[in-house]
C-alpha cells in the first residue's frame, strides 16, 4: 500500500465533494483519509449521501480535526471567500512542505489581487498564494501544472468557454472583439444549499438567465481568452438555468478574421485536441448533446457554419460537476502526482 | 346565439390543436363547430385530449366531412405543405366568400414565393393567396389584420425574436449587421408525432442546440427585421431543446448605433408595448423567466447592460403553444371579428 | 360594486397564496383587498410572483396592519400551529361577526382534540373553534359548509383519498379493514421554503416514499373514512414524491365485501358523482393521469379490476393546489356566501 | 489476450443494448465483437449512441452478418416474441455447442408454455428450450445459472418485486394472500422505439398508472413468489411511469402470519442479504430513492412499520436499466463463466 497518496477532502458534504470520492473511490492510487463537513460533523458520509452507502469511507469531521501528518493531497470544494485563509494556513503550516492542494474553489482562479478584489467585494488574505497558484485548465496549461503545488480548478462556465475559443485566439483566427457565449447550465451548478432559487418548482419546466452581464465566471473567461489573443478580450457572457442536473453546454458566436472560415477553425481545433483524451471535436453535422457527457469527464466540441455568413458558431458541452469541477481537479492531481491523466475517470458517459 | 362565431379547427389532434380548444371554450363569442384529424376521425376528443373530458365537444371527423355551410371562421392547425392547398380549396370554394381563416402553420409566412421554394423545398402552390395574406403578429400589424381574411400566424421562434427588435430597428437604435439570436424552447415546439428525438429520455436531463445555421425560422425572422430596418437582415439564430412542456426564451445581443444606449432601447420598447395588453417590458433588474407566463398569451422583455460596454442583451419569453401559436391566433381572430382584443387570453398564468 | 366580497389572503407568498390570487383574480364577486406575508411585508406582490405581475393588487402586508373593518372572507394559508391563535383572535376580535374564514392548515381538520396534540406535538389552542369548525371535502360535506364561518380546507392527500373511499364505505361495499392508499405528489406540496429535500437535484430524476406510517394526512384519511364507515378505520397509506410540480395520484387496493364487485363499486361512485361539477368518474378501460387536471379543481376517478379476483384498484387524480388546496379554498367560500359553486373555477386543466 | 471472451450483442441499438456497451466497454475479460441492430446496420453505433463516441467499436450489423465462429457469448436486447426463434437457432446451430447466453427479453421467463401463450398469445415456438432456461435472479438463483447455457434475464418491475419478497416466503413469514405491490418506474422501461405514450411531453410533469391488472410482469412476479412460498400466489402488482429516465421503486405492503412481526422480517431479509454485494436492507429509519441506484447493479431494501399495525410496508429501489436488465445480464454472465460476480459492475451511483 505504500504506493497510496493520501487524500483528505475539504467541504465533502456538497455536490462536488460526493463527486470528488465517487471518483476517487475508484483510483487505483488514492486513500480517502479524511472528510470535512464542519456542519455535519460526526455524521457518517453515508447518511449525507445514501448514493454512496456501499462505500468504506471515514465519517465526516470537523478540519480542525484531521490529521494533517497522514495526508499527502488535499482537495478544497469550500465556499469562496473562506478558503483562502485555509489554504493559506495548510500551506505554510508544519505540513505544507509536502502537501499538494487542488482548489476548486474561486478564490485562487484570478491572477490579478485587484480584478479579484473588484468581483469578489473583498481584498485577497492570500496574495502571495495567489501568484503562485496555476491555473488548471489542463489541457491548455499542463506543464505548469505537473509542477504546482496549488492548482486553482477553472469553473464551470469557464471550462466550457475556454476550450473551444483559446485554441481560436491563440492562434489569430477569429476577431477577439466580437465573442459572445450563451451558456446553459443545469442545476447542481448551485450547490446543496438550500435557496428559493435553486427549490425544484423554481427550476423545473422552464428556463431563464441570471447573472446577465454580471456573473464572476466572467472575468475569469476574458482572464484566459486575453492570455490566448495575448490582449484584452471582453466577451458578452450569459449563464442560463437549465432543468437538468448535470451539464453545460456554451453555444458561442464568433467572427472569423478575414481571409479565415469555418474550415480554418475546425482544422485550429482537431489539431489542438488531437492528442487529448478527453476533448473531442465532432464530425461535421453532429450536434453535442450535454446528456452525451453526463457523469463523464468528456468534453465534446462543434463547429458550425452560420446563416450569417461572417459568423460561425461553436457549441461545447461538459458535465459541470466533473469536467467542469471534481473530475477536473482529479485530472489535475494526477498531472501533479505523475499519474497516467485519465487514472479514475474512465468512466463512460451515463444514458439516458 | 346570433352573436356566435361558428368556427372550426382543421387538425385538432396535435397540442395547438388542443390548446385552441382550451382556449376557445371559454371564449363567449365562439361555438366550437367541428374539429377535424383525419387519422384520428370518428373518435372523440375527450379519448384523444383527455385534460379536456370535461367540455360538450363535437366527435373529431374528416375535413371532408365538415359541413362548410355552417363556419364562419377557420382555425387551420395543419403541417406545413398540405395547409396551402386546403385553404386554398376553402378560400375559393362555394363558401370562401364568407370564410376568414388563421393559418398556424409556415405555409403564408413567407411573402416571397422563391424564398418560400428555397426553404420548404417545393413550389407554392397558392401564389395569390400568398400575397394576400397577412402576417399575424398584433403588435405590428394590428391594422393590416383587422381587414385580412387569411392571417399567417407567426411562427413560436419568430414571435419571441421579433417583438423585441422590430421597434429597436423601426427606430433605428441597433446596427442591423450584429444581431444574434439564442432562443431555447420547450419540448411542445415538436408536436405529437413520435419521434426518436421527442422522447422523454432524450429530451429530459440535458440541453442541445439543433438546426444550427439552418432552421426554418431563420428567414421567417430575418424578414420581419428587415421590414423594420429597411434593408435586408441576416441575424445569427439558433434555436436549442429545453426539457420544459412550454416555454420560449430569446436571449438576443445587439449593439446599439453610435451615440445611443441601452436607455434609449429600454425607452423605445416601454413606448412600443406601453399601450399593448399582452406584451410587457419588465422592470430594470428583473429577469423573465419562461414560466412567468407558462399557459398564458403574456410576453415578457428583458433589456440588460452587458459587460461589453458596446453591446445590449435582451431576454424575451413567452408560452410557445399560447403567444407562440393558439393564443396568438385567437388574438387574431378577435381583431379579424372585431371582438375585444384579449378575449378569451384572460388566463393568468400558472405557476409552479 | 357593492355586491363584490373583500377578500384577505393571510400567508399569500406561498405557493397556495399565489393560487388563490391567481383564481380569485378572476373571480366576478371578489375584490382582493389585503394580502399578507410577515416576512416579506412592504414588497410588491410581482416582485415575489412575477408570474401575477399583469394583476393590479395590493403590496404584501404584515397580519397586524390588516385593515379588518373593510374585510368579508378571510383565507389563511399560514403554517400550522400559529394559525389556531390567528384565527380566533380574528373570529373573537371586533370584526369576528362578519368574517368568514376558510383555512388552508390543518389547525382544525382534526375534530378530536387529542388526535389533533397526537399528531402535531402540542396542545389545540383553539378548542373551541375547533368544534365549530366544519370539515371542508365540499362534495361530501355540502351542506354543514353552506352555515359554517370556519371551515378547515382538507388536505391534498386526504382529498385524493376520501372522494373514492367515502361513498364505497357509506354504501358498505368494501372491507374497511382493507384500504391501502399508496399516494404520489408533485413538489409544490412541499411549499416555497427553502428545504434540501425540496431543490431540484433532490426531486428530479427519481422517486422516493416519505413518511411512511407516520404522516399527519394518515390520521385525517382514517377520520373521514370512520365517519363514512361508522366504525374506525385505519388505513395504509404511503405517500410519495414525484419530480412533477403539481399532481396527486392515489392508487387505492379495496376489497369488496361478499356479494359485491367491481360492477357495484363503479355504481355506487357514478352514482355519487353524476351530480357533481368537480368530480368525474372516467370511463371503463380509461386511466386518470395528473396531467389531465392540471392547473384545474377537477378530479378524476379510475375503477379497476385487479388481477386478484378478491381486490379492486381505484385511481383518483387531482392538482393538489387547486382541488388539494386553494381551489377547494375557493369552491368552500362560493358555498359559504352562496355563490354559484363553479363560480372562478371554470378553468380548463393545462396540457402539456 | 487469449482470457478474453468474445461477446455479441444482438439489438444494441435500444437502451439496454446502450447500457451492455457502457458496462462491458470496462469489463476486463470481455472483447464486444459483433453489435447488431438489423434496422440501423451498417451505422457506427456512435452515430446511434453518441454518448459511447469515445470507444473503439464494431459498426451495427445485421444479426445475418454475425461471424458465429468468433462468438462466446450472447446478450440477447430483442423484442419479445422474435427472440425464441433466433436464440432457438443459435444454440442448435453449428456453434450452439460452445455458445452461452443471456436474453433479457421476455421470451424464456415463464416456465409454463401455457402461461406463456396465454400472457403473450401466441404458442411458444421453442418449448424444449424454455424448460432448459434459467431464471436468471442471481441471488436467489445462484447455483443454477452457474450451470446454465441459456439464462432469462428477470424483467425490471420483477426484480424489485421479488428481491425482498422471496426471502419472507421462503422463510414462511408474510401471508402469501395479501402482498400488493405498487411500482413506479422511470420511463427508459418503455424503450427507444418512438411511442406517443413516451414524448417528453406526455411523461414529464406528471404521474399515472398503466396495465392495471394485466401486465406480462404480474404472472413472471407470482411464478417466482410461488416457487418461494410453494403455493400459488395472486399478487394485486400496479406499475406506474414516473418523469424520470431510470429507475424502480416498488413499494410492497405485507401482511406478517400470526406471532410474527417487523423484526422478523427485517431479520429475515438481513440474513438473506449480508453476504450480497448488491443487495442491501437500509436502516431502520432510512427510506431507499431510486436516485440512490442511479447507474448502478445496487439494490437497497427498506423494512417500514405501518400505522395499520397488521401490515408492514417494504420498499426496494433499482435502476431498471442496470439491474433491472444490462447489469443483471452482465452479473448472470460474470456467474455463467466463473468471473467474480462484481467485474465490470463496480461503479457507484451517480447522483444528483
Amino acid at each position: 500500500m505504500s504506493d497510496l497518496v493520501n487524500v483528505a477532502i475539504l467541504g465533502a458534504s456538497g455536490y462536488t465533494g460526493a463527486e470528488l470520492v465517487r471518483l476517487l473511490s475508484r483510483h487505483p492510487r488514492v486513500a480517502l483519509k479524511a472528510l470535512t463537513a464542519n456542519r455535519k460533523a460526526g455524521q457518517t458520509f453515508a447518511s449525507v449521501f445514501p448514493h454512496l452507502g456501499g462505500l468504506d469511507l471515514p465519517d465526516l469531521t470537523a478540519i480542525e480535526d484531521v490529521d494533517w501528518a497522514g495526508i499527502d493531497f488535499v482537495f478544497c470544494a469550500l465556499p469562496h471567500g473562506t478558503t483562502q485563509q485555509i489554504i493559506k494556513d495548510l500551506l505554510e503550516g508544519p505540513h505544507g512542505a509536502r502537501l499538494k492542494v487542488a482548489d476548486l474553489s474561486a478564490d485562487f482562479r484570478l491572477s490579478d489581487p485587484e480584478e479579484y478584489a473588484r468581483w469578489y467585494g473583498h481584498a485577497h488574505v492570500a496574495v502571495d498564494l495567489q501568484k503562485d497558484a496555476v491555473y488548471g485548465l489542463v489541457e491548455i496549461n499542463r506543464a505548469a501544472i505537473a509542477k504546482a503545488r496549488l492548482v486553482a480548478v477553472p469553473g464551470c462556465y469557464p471550462t466550457s468557454a475556454q476550450l473551444p475559443l483559446v485554441p481560436l485566439l491563440r492562434d489569430g483566427l477569429i476577431d477577439p472583439g466580437m465573442i459572445i457565449i450563451d451558456a446553459k447550465s443545469g442545476a447542481s451548478g448551485a450547490g446543496r444549499d438550500p435557496k428559493e432559487g435553486s427549490l425544484h418548482c423554481e427550476v423545473s419546466e422552464g428556463i431563464h438567465a441570471y447573472g446577465i452581464g454580471g456573473h464572476r465566471h466572467g472575468p475569469e473567461i476574458d482572464q484566459g481568452l486575453s492570455l490566448a489573443a495575448r490582449m484584452p478580450v471582453v466577451s458578452s457572457f450569459t449563464p442560463h438555468l437549465v432543468p437538468a442536473n448535470r451539464g453545460i453546454l456554451s453555444t458561442i458566436y464568433v467572427r472569423p478574421v478575414a481571409g479565415k472560415g469555418i474550415a480554418d477553425l475546425r482544422a485550429s481545433l482537431e489539431a489542438a485536441y488531437a492528442p487529448e483524451a478527453f476533448v473531442r471535436v465532432v464530425p461535421e453535422g453532429s450536434v453535442p448533446h450535454t446528456r452525451h457527457v453526463r457523469g463523464s469527464n468528456y468534453v465534446l466540441i462543434g463547429v458550425h457554419a452560420d446563416r450569417a455568413p461572417e459568423r460561425v458558431i461553436l457549441t461545447c458541452v461538459e458535465d459541470n460537476l466533473v469536467k467542469g469541477a471534481s473530475g477536473q481537479a482529479v485530472q489535475n492531481m494526477n498531472v501533479m502526482l505523475g499519474f497516467p491523466e485519465t487514472q479514475g475517470l474512465e468512466q463512460q458517459p451515463l444514458f439516458p
